[in-house]
């Protein structure tokens, strides 16, 4: 298996070569030009990111990537931390909105624990690569070690490669995580410098007082910790996660195999910005899906650069957002690649 | 089959008290609250608009209806109207964006001619329901007499009504008519009282004098023709096209039979708008899919009270954008009807 510093240097960005090229193939198609917006964009950039002039986006994966947080010691979410191992069992069973939207797209659901806070029962399903039982408690001192933060991100290397010998042609990354929003918050505000009123959220359905409560902890957590916006391995261990560096790990990998990566919500997002801050080349094989009622997430997508597809007024994370714009980047190659061009079709192009 | 007068009597609104039930089912599902948004309403809209609990919408149909027009004659497209066949046979050889599209939501597409200008060549996969060969000229009179207006309805009303034999759950409505952007900027101008700054649009592609003289066509066909706004039958047969005609029946018989429909773009809108003048309640199993880039669309919509899903910057027609509607309608009914409940899942809810 690589390491993080192994995939660090196999990353390349976009072939732009290719996505000119692909301009020319659409401007072909019987459509007016550029008739077909964002669908024509999202082609090319699959185009560039893969470097296959016909990419086939056959094999969907959606990583999903559980851990738990001390933070929830704080009252930051109105859901019991048990809920978080319960939900991978409700992933393993099929019952959770990721399984069914996965489904829905044709992707198969990758479910690993890298920090629930108790040892599951074993399921062929489930991929275990844990890093602990839980992160500290942010607000009072670091999320994990430093070589933690390294190992979390080395298990989401090792969950991409493993699966990338399966074939894959596009991801899209998930987590669960009770309490997760607070340390994306911190993270968010570490590396954008926005105030914590432009980041911190409701997360999972917090009411006023406990938004208030959430965004004193974020800022506890901070002044606390004092991470390095210089070192995202620093921001990492001290206000992170191990879900959060699995996912950076999972996007850092796929970027090397020239997989593109569909981010979901605010968590993965956050997991991205650390991937963009390691590497600011992965941001070229990033497409977002859709923007989350959680205000950071459009924070960090604006930060990094990246424009989402839709807002649903989502917020659940898991890599559900991620499964719809899978299907639509799926319907842009497919528009690419199997559509008649004038020529074949004898259409007449427009006049001059 | 049934005539227009039959059907109106048929369409009968949205069933609130199903609504209500199934906002209580999404509560009980294994995510917070409300946090699949879009989705949710969309999956309750579904279930009120069908009258079934637990809708499958498994059979897909996009109608894509073709015609011609008159005013082709005043330069109003860069595309010479010829292409209107072409695309016809196109649509038949499965080369177009709607046949790529609709097979990656796995839906089928109906295909029909109401008013193409020539006899096209049979084919057991085209329908033809023809009023005439293209319109007039409505920069010139009428595009057509009062009654090919009606029978242009009782066309749509016909392909719906043949078409619901073989199995239909949701519809997605598209066209192709060279030129059709003009009548539905007239339409949308006779209905809605707003500028032509604010209705016409560039079309397929028009530069900067043709939207000039595209907006001075549609004064004059307001001005010779004086169509009556209290009279949608009067608009559709003065301003309106065989096509327009024919999917404002698709939708009525729709309605008639409780089927959720998609709609497409600006030309699709100005047939739902003449529908929904002839019997306001249709607007209750309306479900708009994308926001186009010709302006006159957001108008439509605006005016009906209908509230796109997404905005992709596209104009292409024929159904594209119903398309992508419908699998995300799709995913918001498998979200109600697969998903897990906190007690069968065996999840904690929210603490109160």
């Amino acid at each position: 298996m690589n390491t993080l510093n192994a995939v660090l240097k196999d990353i390349s960005g976009i072939d732009q070569g290719l996505v000119d090229k692909t301009q020319i193939r659409l401007d072909n198609l019987t459509k007016p030009l550029g008739s077909l917006g964002r669908l024509e964009e999202i082609a090319k950039l699959v185009v560039g990111m893969s470097g296959k002039e016909n990419p086939d986006l056959k094999n969907k994966v959606i990583f999903t990537i559980a851990g738990d947080h001390g933070v929830t010691e704080e009252a930051v979410s109105p859901y019991p931390k048990e809920v978080t191992q319960q939900m991978v069992y409700n992933f393993l069973k099929g019952g959770a909105g990721i399984n069914v939207l996965a489904r829905h797209i044709g992707a198969r659901v990758v479910i690993a624990d890298v920090g629930v806070a108790v040892d599951l029962i074993p399921s062929p399903e489930l991929r275990v690569k844990k890093i602990g039982y839980g992160t500290n408690n942010i607000a009072r001192g670091p999320a994990m070690s430093r070589q933690d933060a390294i190992r979390s991100i080395d298990a989401g290397i090792e969950l991409f490669e493993e699966e990338f010998k399966k074939g894959i042609d596009i991801i899209g990354i998930g987590e669960m995580g009770i309490g997760n929003t607070t340390p994306s918050s911190a993270i968010t505000a570490v590396f954008t410098g926005k105030s914590l009123e432009d980041i911190t959220g409701r997360g999972a359905g917090l009411d006023d007082t406990g938004l208030v409560r959430k965004r004193d902890v974020v800022r506890k957590a901070l002044q606390v910790n004092n991470p390095d916006p210089g070192d995202p391995i620093d921001v990492l261990c001290k206000v992170g996660g191990f879900e959060i560096g699995a996912l950076c790990g999972v996007i850092l990998a796929a970027a090397a195999k020239k997989v593109p990566v569909v981010i979901d919500g605010f968590i993965s997002a956050a997991a991205a910005l650390v991937a963009y801050k390691l590497a600011p080349t992965t941001k070229e094989c990033m497409i977002a899906s859709h923007s989350s009622v959680e205000r950071g997430h459009r924070v960090i997508l604006d930060y990094i650069g990246l424009k989402p597809m839709f807002d649903f007024d989502m917020r659940l994370g898991e890599g559900t957002g991620a499964c719809l714009g899978i299907s639509i980047a799926d319907a842009a190659i497919k528009i690419l690649t199997q559509m008649a061009t004038f020529e074949s079709a004898h259409v007449s192009k427009k006049a001059d």
